[in-house]
């Protein structure tokens, strides 16, 4: 009976939803890694032309922020207004951009956005505008600034 | 001196966000009122293509989520998660849309929108594709369904 018990116990703990997460291999492909905050995992879109963080909780199979639970849905929105205010003061942005779409990504995942009157895709959303002009690489000094950044706001 | 702190107060009164707050004149004329949460007022935006909804927090001068104070940002991530989670159910959504975006309009609104495969802009956004197919009236079957499903989020 303990054996068969050890068993049980070990099976939920394993189904336990921070224990399954892994990041969707599409937004693995598209970012580099930031950091973790402790609800998100935190990435840099690979695309220069904006200052674009795609905010990621590590729970499994989360689709929209309402099936959080909401202990972790007010901690997502700490998460989002910290990188959000960080990020405006730090480029000096003129408005920032925060949505949760995910038609194209299951995964429940947050794009946070410093833009610019004088960006490509102004006034209209960033999404499918133009062609995407990777960073060199993740030790393109653009792509260390976003590493400080991040290291400032808290939980690192 | 009494006369003098009468106006003084009535003025602090006056100035308080929630007594100064209006409706920006764009969304006043893009949307149909469906009614007030605690926090927010409650849209339909006039484009019968899509269910999308638009919150706005009753509070004057603010373009971004955390320029709110704190009480007010959970507050608004209460009314999301229920709109947005009544209206999955409601039209059986494939997915959920929610964005604060405002690079058009200053006063901070977050839009929830219903999202299918068959939808006209799918998988992409639905900001700016294709042309606005507005409700008959307000009177529409389908605006009322709409205001049906706001009496039932909490705090109408």
């Amino acid at each position: 009976m303990r054996a068969a018990n050890s068993w049980t116990a070990l099976f939920q703990f394993q189904d336990l939803n921070f224990m399954s997460f892994s990041l969707h291999p599409r937004l693995d492909a598209d970012t580099f890694l930031l950091g973790d905050l402790p609800l998100c995992r935190a990435l840099l879109m690979n695309d220069s032309r904006f200052p674009w963080l795609v905010l990621v909780p590590r729970r499994a199979d989360i689709r929209e922020i309402h099936q959080l639970p909401e202990t972790d849905q007010f901690q997502l929105l700490r998460e989002i207004t910290q990188v959000s205010a960080a990020m405006e003061t730090a480029f000096s942005a003129e408005k920032m951009n925060v949505a949760a779409l995910g038609n194209m990504v299951p995964q429940l995942h947050i794009h946070i956005i410093a833009r610019f009157e004088a960006d490509e895709a102004w006034p209209g959303p960033i999404w499918g505008v133009g062609q995407t002009i990777p960073y060199a690489d993740e030790t393109d000094p653009a792509v260390m600034r976003f590493k400080t950044l991040m290291s400032n706001v808290g939980g690192q």
